[in-house]
């Protein structure tokens, strides 16, 4: 028998980002793209269109496609008729794909241009806080599926984010909490500054550029997300759960906000967590509009748990925090399997304070 | 404006290459596969499911799922009923996609495997020779589309590629070609070696390995297929565009084998290529059958070209070769642009030769 190694010399695919007020009205980002490809086509929903698209076509000399507005975007059909889209425009290689928008926008966009051609380079300019802190970094992208969110993607890296703080000012006060849901996780599960800033002012400025250096630190550690970075995963192994149950219309921030402090109630459960700390978390989320969808049972809720990503040999596997600001490490990662006897108190207790009862 | 760098910290993806006979039979697949994930699914088409995949399944304790034979396997539809089945059978990120077969098998896994969950672990078991010395090697994955061949896919690297050359057994005369025409592009692009050895003998297993190890170094050298591994593509600008005009009906090893002598043709008009080297590769190829597709004319001829993957800003590029075993190189890249003017002997001679009259 023969043994043959193939070992690709290449150097990790690096993403520059930039931050700060009106960076899309500098020639940065035009410069950028022109030094990609020579076709530029920026994609963004009717309403980002309408408020940023249009100029920035102009701007950059584009073209400008339109996807429907919400979760419904990030599906099959819409990922499939915006590369039909693609073909007809005979968009080679050369093509710079640019995603205007929130995180469902830099997922879609993102998912096409890691699979269109194999590969066309990416340019990402996220529109919402929740997009900023969490959606566009780290090269996760993905659609939806029947069977749950995000369960279909790759792990593809933009050239870019340009992350223009200006657009942060039309936002819903809904979008606004998406974004902070994401960056309360942060200051859970690493950065214990960010939740001392978050008591003061859950606006302040700084929480944005700290929860990004915290993503970055944990993405560069485990860009293929085998084992650090599973502590963002926390809130989301229910969060993800509930807004399946939903059909989408839960929030992401509110299931992930919904999902922090339940998960939270089980890292005190299994005896990680302080009770004291657990106030103190219960207390900072209350801003938050919690509701189980009406959908709820335990038999759905299971079924819905069940398409986690971190699962593995049929048992469900969660984060745990010891602290605000610290995950728990276990053996080489950092999430644990979590039996349904062990889960039972934190599910009464879930469907008791947000009021529905166990069948 | 802040500007920050994410700079992922990973060694790149290798792959383990096992070649020999009979290596299916030796516990190596097994322990490999048990130390990726802990289910195993394989997935290979009916006929090779009867000769290998069931004793395969026994042996590895795994699923076994079929898929149709031929390019008709390699569609969004079979991809997508592949990958529900997967969401059926609740496999986790833990599953390990075993793609028994030729390269459709190992495209169309690949590239489930690179979007199943944000991929899974990977292993690929090439069953014919075309697969073994060229699909399996490298890490392109694909999917078909009606607007032409692998228009779709990723760059994702299999963990492992097991080649039995026991399994060359069972394969036909013409599949047998199929992979002498690839032996013979490495030959011509870049291992005049393997060009002498062929001469005498077009069935020497030397062959074999000297193609696989130049693949080898090829995609080592240009991972991302930005320069070096165009050179790969000799023979399939052509080749691509008669097997999507002959709606896949030609083998993609009689288009590339026509293809490599239309585009040696083409660097002989270009004044690259000696017409003494020329007459020599038109001997070579006189084995493989050679028919324009009946749905060929100019402009579907055109058309089909249009879509391939090296076109930049409306140009058709072409890699060229000076010699046998040696591709021209350009300023930074191994394809140049040639115009319709240019072409246009080179596609009066190739209407000539194969006996249609151009429109």
């Amino acid at each position: 028998m023969q043994t043959l190694t193939l070992r690709p010399s290449f150097l990790p695919p690096t993403t520059e980002i930039f931050i700060g007020k009106h960076i899309l009205k500098t020639g940065r980002l035009k410069d950028f793209c022109k030094s990609l490809g020579s076709k530029i086509v920026i994609i963004s929903d009717a309403r980002v269109k309408d408020l940023y698209g249009v100029s920035l076509a102009k701007t950059l000399q584009g073209e400008l496609l339109t996807i429907p507005d919400g979760e419904q975007a990030k599906t099959k059909q819409i990922q499939e008729s915006i590369i039909d889209t693609l073909f007809h425009m005979n968009c080679g290689k050369d093509t710079v794909l640019v995603a205007l928008g929130g995180g469902i926008t830099t997922d879609l966009v993102g998912f096409i241009s890691s699979i269109y051609k194999r590969g066309v380079p990416l340019v990402l300019i996220p529109t919402t806080l929740l997009a900023i802190v969490d959606a566009a970094i780290g090269g996760k992208t993905a659609i939806n599926t029947p069977f749950g969110k995000n369960l279909i993607g790759t792990l593809y890296h933009p050239k870019a984010i340009f992350a223009d703080l200006a657009t942060l000012s039309t936002l819903s006060e809904k979008e606004w909490m998406n974004g902070i849901a994401e960056i309360l996780k942060m200051g859970l599960i690493f950065d214990s500054a960010i939740w001392e800033i978050a008591k003061k002012n859950l606006k302040d400025i700084q929480l944005i550029s700290r929860a990004i250096q915290g993503k970055i630190t944990i993405v560069e550690q485990d860009p293929w997300d085998k084992s650090l970075r599973h502590i963002l995963n926390f809130g989301h192994t229910i969060g993800h759960a509930l807004e399946l149950l939903s059909q989408y219309k839960i929030s992401h921030g509110e299931a992930v906000a919904l999902g922090s402090v339940v998960e939270s109630h089980l890292s005190m459960r299994l005896g990680y967590l302080s009770s004291q700390d657990f106030s103190s978390i219960q207390h900072m989320y209350r801003p938050f509009h919690h509701k189980l969808p009406s959908l709820y049972s335990r038999e759905s809720f299971f079924a819905a748990l069940s398409h986690d990503k971190k699962r593995q040999k049929n048992e469900i596997r969660f984060v745990c925090i010891d602290q605000i600001g610290h995950a728990v490490p276990f053996e080489n990662t950092y999430c644990r399997a979590v039996s349904v006897q062990e889960l039972e108190p934190t599910l009464l207790w879930m469907e008791k304070t947000y009021g529905i009862s166990p069948h």
